[in-house]
């Protein structure tokens, strides 16, 4: 029996958005249902080469199907200079239920970053203007591109705002998209006052003020991964309703991590879960929602179901390698 | 950048007992000083499929050499009759520490085979008398193997019992070793009076009583890796020098997790670690001693140490596929 190998060049061609949406979605559905499998990650911290392992093991079973699998992943941040490598460099190996055979191995790195624009559309579809057409993007990396394939998915988005000190980097995310959108560089105000901002930075000291966000601006807080990091000022969090991944991951290392730390902000100010606002028991925007923040730190259900949707692409079209790699025949 | 795929052949072929012997050893001692990580491992339940999966991720520094890599591995007793596949699968991603880059992704299967029979030949070589030259065996199984192929590489082995109900197996087994050993069939006693005895099935009933080994048997007790497994009888372990691989998981899932969650058996009653007699901070077998058990219930740096041998010894070999999952140059 082959194991189906698929290289990054895969992921990216059959994690195709619209599907895997649609499989975040159900993946958050079934998490408040719980009907998900999702051990706390794992890490291995290796500060003699700044770098840490996570280990993501996750099943999930959402009434139409169920998936296992287990993603690999690091955060080395002297890969790029050092190493000319990625930052984030991810192995998922996606696995039947039913007898733990491993179905395919794939590019993790991509996948991380199809399920986490996946995320952050689903949050947009439950959270943003139902007419919203701007998007704004603060930091302008390789996460950027899939936030905008993402949550065009979900509206008609026409106008983008692109907002990084490196110019450079602004100037390839502007030529990428061109011929599609009205996009152009500009402020971190200017691409905050869009109907949709999705901030993907790394910083520690947050750059997004409540002045800088329109009055019913949907924020996609992608960026804070880790203890100490934060996109958004505690005034812009505290005018907002608040909507997260997962309580434990979201209050250790999410965008709310510090504020909720240091007492600033407490699980009264937050709405709940965008699981709960999929199955309905946690209300999406009204009339009179303003401002929205999606705290997204990502869940390896996000990716488990990504890897399916992978899986079963790349198995119709008899992409991928098949590797032998157990040796057995099965039946 | 490739990844160097290992199929089930490859590792066989590469995980030189010799070789994987050493290396455990080495992760042993390194797991005494300290200078291992290896988070407890995580467990997805599937009682509908009635089989689980475990996420086994590791990282040490022997000193010599540091490697990092996970498991993911299963147990799910109904595959080889419901679907001809074995109740264990294994996946192991070996990366390298300094910038996470996967080097190999390995059959975890053939992998945990190796490190496991390791392990044991480890306890020997530190328990087993020296002029040990017979070995016994209880489970004719598929770790039945490596147990004789381990051993023998640390004791001069000739004569060995095998004792299965399954008298196929146990022809099987024969015949795989009889040009190289005088090896018979016989009873748990027979097996149990020789000078290493090894017992490598899944009971939860204990089958090895005192009166079955010999008054300095080593035994090597392979086969519990679950809560409520046990082989060996309480009044053998009490009689006997009890060294474990690991407190934490010996406690909850080795051979001694029944007796030690009863109180029959308490941490008086553990000699210590087998990397405490690695490093000689603990006694190994001296005029003096008797009866002793190795409790072996798999950590997840053997599995490391022994991916490494692999990687290392295919890498320069030539063998082995390489596959550019990731899609990076690097430098």
């Amino acid at each position: 029996m082959n194991t189906l190998l698929l290289d990054s060049d895969d992921v990216d061609e059959h994690a195709t958005l619209a599907d895997v949406i649609d499989a975040v979605e159900q993946a958050f559905a079934a998490f408040e249902r719980g009907t998900t499998q999702m051990p706390a990650k794992s890490y291995i911290d290796l500060p003699q080469y700044n770098g840490d392992f996570r280990s993501m093991p996750a099943y999930l079973d959402t009434g139409e199907w169920d998936a296992a699998g287990l993603k690999w992943v690091n955060v080395h941040p002297d890969n790029p200079a050092d190493h000319g490598l990625p930052t984030v460099l991810g192995t998922m190996i996606y696995s039947d239920p039913e007898t733990a055979f491993p179905l395919a191995i794939m590019d993790g790195t991509t996948l991380t970053m199809k399920r986490t624009g996946a995320a952050a559309a689903v949050a947009t579809d439950y959270l943003a203007v139902d007419d919203a057409s701007s998007l704004g993007i603060v930091g302008a990396g390789v996460q950027s591109y899939t936030q905008l394939e993402a949550i065009s998915d979900v509206r008609s988005i026409e106008e983008v705002v692109v907002s990084d000190p490196d110019e450079e980097r602004v100037q390839r995310f502007v030529d990428a998209y061109a011929d599609r959108f009205d996009v152009r560089a500009g402020s971190i105000s200017e691409a905050g006052h869009c109907d949709v901002l999705s901030t993907v930075t790394p910083v520690e000291d947050p750059i997004v003020g409540l002045e800088d966000v329109g009055e019913h601006t949907h924020v996609n807080a992608i960026g804070a991964d880790a203890e100490g990091k934060h996109e958004l000022r505690d005034e812009l969090l505290a005018a907002a309703t608040i909507v997260i991944d997962d309580h434990e991951q979201c209050t250790h290392s999410g965008e709310i991590n510090v504020p909720y730390g240091e007492g600033v902000l407490t699980d009264a100010d937050i709405h709940g879960e965008i699981g709960e606002l999929v199955v309905g028991s946690k209300a999406s925007r009204t009339d009179g929602t303003g401002i929205t923040v999606f705290d997204s730190t990502g869940l390896a259900i996000q990716d488990v179901a990504a890897a399916r949707v992978v899986y079963e692409r790349a198995s119709e079209t008899g992409d991928g390698l098949g590797f032998d790699m157990v040796g057995v025949d099965g039946r």
